[in-house]
């Protein structure tokens, strides 16, 4: 089972038993965003967490093995189509390099790392319309002189 | 004065005053992150925001003209180069489509605005190796049916 | 049934049905422009709307689950080259910084939301030629300063 | 002086003039989105038009011969990046296979001309924020079978 | 049956049939080169020609609802490889902004029209090398003020 | 003078003298064709040609070299923009299957020369709308095996 | 039998035979390299040639109508990535403006041939290390003035 | 001097002097695509060429430092356009694949070296048409095993 | 048996017998990346070492043979996507310049080969975080002149 | 003095006083490698590393300060073109996927650091060819689990 058959097994596992991502995520001990990419295909889980996941989605160990395997993570579009990913591309546009400057005059130069990351979501409630509240957090990985 | 000639003014203003953005911010009542995008011609100002940044940095109002001026947003590069906006493109690439279950799970089909929307950035001291914390928040906006 | 079988289905069932979008659209009373484009894979519709449209069609039930379905959005061409949609595509890259000072010089900086969006098409008889009237409507959206 | 030059100079002078599109269309008697591309570089005026907008503007002969010329379109990014053209481009994409259905259903084989093509954008007022309205009118043109 | 089912059926049945295009388009009452067109489904055809077509071909009537049906026009090469279609491609990189001119000086600002559009194509005998002459008619649209 | 300045000399001359390609070409024993392009830099012009060309245009002798010169002809955008030039890129992409079949049917297997060709512009009156006629004709050449 | 499964059953039949293409290109009296790009579906070959080289491999005659048809030529990658591919695509980089300058010295504006064309493959020993000899021969073009 | 001086240098001393790239090549004793090759900034010289070079155009040493520069080879476009120089890509597109098997089957896997290698170009007259000869010598190299 | 069915027989074989690139390589006597890179269809092998592999993993000798065969080397994206091998890319990018000069400080003007190259990769044990080494061995062309 | 100015400067300075990236590394403290991509404006230096390579190069204190700033990290092709970091990139592309695996076997599932990364060359002499020895050292980083 590869990681495209893994993702359609897990997500139809997920509709049939009408979990949320939190209630899959606390299940297992670890957090909805970080479950739902494992089962996207975009992260590899230790023995123990596919196991569990296994068990929560009801499907059988050929997916724990999938889920195991270290991924090839890729996209279709390099720059998105869908709104929902396309207005997070538009942020790194417009706001990177605002960014990158911030970010440097409180750390020095370097980079927030993607791969020592974690993200989480909240929804925030509001009478002018609810908002959403997504909370990335890398370690700041300075540049070797050598 | 166009957004241009306004950003190098702006910034050469700040290295020779030796002000953060935080300071700058918080001199002119907004956060460092929005003074930063609007330095860099990424955001326009009112007109008292405006005034009060040209005096923080010492700069005449021509400046202040080019702050309120509403930039034509635009990036050089589809695919960023240098590795800190990278990294957030990666970010997009590989949990794009996580994300957008994740929310869209939380909230029903519709997007996170990146035009009612607000970021900050945090710095977390940790013995393993600082962390950069980004805290992004949009407005959910609901696809209208019509 | 996922949104590509889903179309074929509908697509289908609508040329067996010789159904217009406007006689569906009013039979299920939602516009034209709203129901083709849910048929077409690029809107979601609550369970009533669904239902409504699969009677309409005279299709089962799966498919009123893949109209439910929250869609990805994407379309195959970057540039389009089918002749019908290239001149939208045109009218957008002729016109496009002109209605960016038009709206925001009435409006101010903001852009006109493509979610909280909606279109008609009308047909306008005129001797010299019948014309295509399109009638877009977006919420204005002002930038946020924070 | 070429088409960039002239727009440079109307834009300035329109600035320094204060005027709105709408008071030179109206003083020009054309509409403000038209008279707003002529000056963009987008679209050539009649010697009349050219030379009425000149008055207003209060430019100099030059700039109305460059009015009068007829310009090559052109567009600086295949995918646009502004929000506020990018929203539109969007609209394009999600909606542009469903709109030829609609339209073609009820004209037959053929496309909406962007040559003989108007457009015209109204401000609706409304409690929940108010909306862009746009209005594109275009000649239906039939392929011609031979 | 879609355009592409239809275009195999048709051109094989042209080359069983071993009929040449002037041979179906004279059949037909077309010119060879829109009944090619239609063939390879980049046009649509009336009732009429449909079934014509099918009959002087020897296939069966579920061709003629796909001879019928509104194409959406789409090539794979944004920029083509067959060399005989590379060299229509240079022409137009190396000739459009000459057309351009000439055209435009004779007619006024405006254009072309690919939609009210037809195309002959005849061999001319030459000692020193017959010449392919391809005649392009196209329907003149001034740009409309407004 | 290299072949973007004399392009600039040339068309300067031509407007201030107020000659159509026609003229020119005529005055040149040349067709407007070709003498619009050699003056855009697309072309090369024998001795004989270029100093007539700067006699008719009242240029002086260095336009001549640079007429003279052979031209490394590029252009700007590899899928047009101006609506135009776009409109030919169309006519390619929808009928070049198309011609190359209709063309190898009647020749054989090989190509037209973009070379070994001329083109013509003609306008046909008609009281539906005036028709441009553009005619090709390039030298048919036989793949070689060897 | 289209050009794709022709070239599967005409390169297995070599391999099966164990054939070199300079055997096959004297067995039916071409050259080596052409015999090969007629296999590979980039030439089309005569009535005669095409029923010699299914002979000499064995296999029947629905390759070697497939053999006759006129390809459309294509290749996969715009900038090709194998190493033997990319190193030709690198001298025509490194390279093409220095050839066109020296053809063009000698035999005046135009080009070489890509249709009228020929080329040979040979190795040349050599104690420093073997050496592949590559002879194009093209017909030259001059370019017409009309 | 960078390579992009000493190259307008060179060639207009070239010009000046009315000498060929083969009475430069003699002259140095060098061939003359390769001496193109360096003053076009392709290919460094050694210090004994490079001022032999300068002699024989009349021009200063300070060329010749540019001429032993080691050059960071590049071009503008990486499908060519001129086409002269697009006939040289076509032919690597169409015959890519076939010269790599006619190649590898002579001498085995491994690629011919764009480094080690020189290129002549020879004119064959011809009554039916002059033909142009270009004979390519790269050295073999095959593949590593480790 | 092609090189892409090569590849999934010989990776699941692998993972079916839990051997390690290194384990491989030690077994047949080659490099682990150059065992790796073969049995990922990226390099071809001896007819002895084709076969030692396919005793090692325990499959039959049609692998063997897709072993031997010369590759047709592929990646699937000009940009890579996956966050390791991006990180390779990046470093070409960010350091390709500095390296090129520093080597040809070395070296001379020439580059380092890629075809007669060897890779390794070494584990690094280090409190502060294990290392990723690379050693990349390349012989120096240097560029002829003729 | 931003980083382009300083580069200049730099390596006009280095080529006076014709000093070698070792000598300057050596004289600095710091590795060849570095030096060389600090000089070239991809990486920034400390106060004092900055300050001593003025001193060696004998330029003012304001490249100093340009050495200090932390850089935009950018190339200006996507695919490289210079055939030495062409080779390079190959490398990549050809040993991405192989390397990946290899690697992750070793270490888990993370990537090699380009960050926390230094770099080397060496010259390996060899009678049949020196030799170019590239060793990179990269912290491995595993994904982290959330």
């Amino acid at each position: 089972m590869d990681k495209l058959e893994m993702r359609h097994t897990l997500l139809a596992a997920k509709a049939r038993k009408q979990l949320s991502w939190e209630a899959i995520g606390s299940a297992v001990g670890m957090s909805p965003v970080w479950v739902a990419s494992a089962c996207y295909g975009m992260n590899s889980a230790s023995h123990e967490v596919a196991h569990k996941l296994c068990d929560v989605l009801g499907v059988d160990s050929e997916a724990a093995d999938a889920l195991k395997a270290f991924p090839t993570k890729a996209w279709d579009e390099a720059i998105p189509q869908d709104p929902f990913v396309y207005r997070l591309y538009e942020v790194v546009g417009v706001y990177g390099e605002t960014l990158k400057d911030v970010v440097q005059e409180k750390f020095g130069d370097g980079i927030m790392s993607a791969i020592d990351f974690t993200m989480e979501v909240d929804k925030v409630e509001d009478p002018k319309g609810d908002r959403v509240l997504l909370t990335l957090s890398g370690k700041f990985l300075p540049y070797k002189s050598w």
